[in-house]
């Protein structure tokens, strides 16, 4: 009785086509972090590694940054913006509940009339988005799918407090995802654990901010707001920094493991590893947990960069492929993890 | 040289396997918004079909509908929280920037560790989370996934602007999309037009409020906040009605109709048309254009809902079956559109 449609037919292999990178010029110095904090430079580089992260300024806008990464891939990829199927911007840092960033950056490129859409996953949100990108693509959905990730971290922190203000920075990479001739993304690990969503995240709902807002603007002289309040309103990242770290080392080693094993390969097939930025010491203790051997890249672009949570791996890769451009082709271990918790990893054929 | 590895093998078809949804239960009448703006039960009734909206209190939040939909749409699929592979929450009023709804709502039901996001894609949230969903099983990645919409709109409104607050309300609904024998979903119609990024949004960045609050902050009284600003500082919504309403009623009639082309349907196969619930002029409108008989049951949720936004299909859906089990199995037409410009439309077996 029921008239029998059609679906979708599908394609069997994926695979990364380009890369690209957008990296803001304001750099930030441990010195400079210093002033706002009590903490040293031999500290930060000791415990984290970074030297310098790199901020935007107030006239760079995210979707400055997230336009400059997608024009990059585009041009790695020697695709046209008119070829992209979707658009995904993985992002916790766009200052508009609705729209979302990514139609106004499919406009931007031209890729309009591209399907286009904004995820929340923090630091996991690029590998996240490549997941996504990775089953569209062989779902027969879309031909290219353009992923970004980009944060302006800068405006959601709080320079003065100690968890996690000096560990962040700013930038946007993207890559385009497309048809294969061979396996060139493998089946994603990927997961949350929202027991521990207090881990990182913000000191306070956007809705506390509001009330005080709204009542300070009902009191006849507006100082409700201040004299009501001891934190700072405007929400703020912060971190439970020992409990992310061992979640980082062990779980995300595992989760790893995993992802090579679901590839069908080992380490020693790898020519890169490209980790979330997130701390030096964490990169360097996956890399031993993995029994990564030498020969194999490591990404550590944390160094000048800091943390830009989803924007981090893209941005890491495209600054690797600049600097050993003979690693095109091979296969490369990308793991993002973040607040949520979230994480996810694959091994990707490097563009 | 470079080692080959797997990808993920993929499956021919998925469906909607139940749907669930959550109504909060404040009823917002028209006299009751006629005290906040210039307009009358008669004028709304007849431009928008609105007769009541339905809007949460404060002890509700998104996250408690999000959880009471997803919680009735897995009964209603029958399957158990550890089947999930994927949380996709829709939704552009969670407020917190991180961590995810979608991870914390994972936790919730039960569903960790399975992966978990939150998608931007305003009204057409539901319909683009359902593609995403449709291509992580078909693509092998996910066996079950949960789709929810969920939005509390009521804290991102002005009560007393008169272009869009009086639509609005609060609720939230869910699908559970997984494998099937036959085809459940059609190739989706979707995509974004950013060149009308401005036609419904906010009315200003989060970055205004931060800087006047950080600036009220660090003034000796802290007036500077009211003092410095005539309009409110909590960016609220904000629409060009008619120029939505054009396009609602012309692009999407045509998207719709792409949609049952793709599908390779008529509208003679359906059983159920269930458009976003935005207006009842644009509801009448497109079953005009699409030429849908009689003997199909449109939604008109609205009527007492409001427009909820990415929840506003899969509750009116959820409400179509209840008062109309028989149309189980039967082929539905959905499409969302909305701020971005954003929109999505399959055909899908109702569950
Ligand atoms: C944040 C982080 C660098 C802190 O390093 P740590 O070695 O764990 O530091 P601890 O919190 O154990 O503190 C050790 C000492 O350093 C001090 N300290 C903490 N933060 C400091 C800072 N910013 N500067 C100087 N000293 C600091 C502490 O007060 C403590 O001093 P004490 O021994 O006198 O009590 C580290 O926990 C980390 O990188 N965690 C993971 C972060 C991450 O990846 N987050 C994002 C994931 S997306
Ligand atoms: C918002 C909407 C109901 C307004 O209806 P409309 O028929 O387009 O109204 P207009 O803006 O043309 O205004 C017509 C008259 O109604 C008045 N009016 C506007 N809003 C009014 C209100 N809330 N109450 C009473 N009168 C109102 C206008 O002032 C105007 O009066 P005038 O003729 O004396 O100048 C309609 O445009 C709409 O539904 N648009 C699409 C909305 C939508 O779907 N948005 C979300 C998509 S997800």
């Amino acid at each position: 009785m029921t008239a029998v449609m059609n679906q979708t037919a599908s394609r069997e292999f994926s695979r990364i086509h380009g890369v690209g990178s957008f990296r803001p010029d304001v750099i930030v110095t441990n010195d400079d972090v210093c002033q706002w904090i009590d903490s040293s430079d031999e500290w930060i580089q000791q415990r984290t590694g970074i030297v310098t992260r790199a901020r935007a300024d107030a006239d760079t806008s995210l979707l400055d940054m997230a336009e400059g990464a997608a024009r990059s891939a585009l041009a790695s990829a020697g695709i046209e913006a008119s070829q992209i199927g979707a658009v995904i911007v993985a992002t916790v840092t766009f200052p508009y509940a609705t729209p979302s960033a990514a139609s106004a950056l499919a406009d931007r490129i031209g890729a309009t009339p591209a399907p286009a859409f904004d995820i929340s996953a923090a630091c996991a949100g690029y590998c996240y988005g490549v997941a996504q990108a990775d089953a569209l693509v062989r779902s027969g959905m879309a031909e290219y799918v353009l992923v970004v990730g980009a944060e302006k971290l800068s405006d959601v922190i709080d320079n003065h407090e100690r968890t996690i203000s000096f560990l962040l920075g700013d930038g946007a990479g993207a890559v385009i995802v497309g048809p294969s001739d061979i396996p060139g993304i493998s089946p994603s690990v990927w997961g949350s654990d929202g027991s521990r969503w207090n881990a990182i995240g913000m000191t306070h709902s956007q809705l506390d901010l509001r009330d005080a807002v709204l009542q300070a603007e009902s009191s006849p002289d507006g100082t409700a707001l201040v004299a009501g309040t001891e934190a700072q309103l405007w929400p703020t990242l912060r971190q439970d920094g020992q409990t992310v770290f061992r979640w980082a080392v062990w779980e995300m080693a595992k989760m790893a493991k995993l992802a090579l094993e679901k590839a069908g390969i080992t380490a020693e097939d790898l020519v890169a590893f490209i980790p979330h930025q997130a701390n030096m010491r964490i990169i360097d203790e996956m890399v031993k947990q993995l029994k990564v051997p030498e020969k194999v890249i490591v990404a550590r672009d944390i160094a000048t960069s800091g943390n830009t949570s989803a924007a981090s791996i893209p941005m890491a890769m495209d600054n690797m492929l600049k600097e050993n451009p003979e690693l095109s082709g091979g296969l490369a271990l990308q793991i993002g993890f973040g607040a949520g918790l979230v994480f996810g990893a694959q091994v990707v054929v490097l563009p």
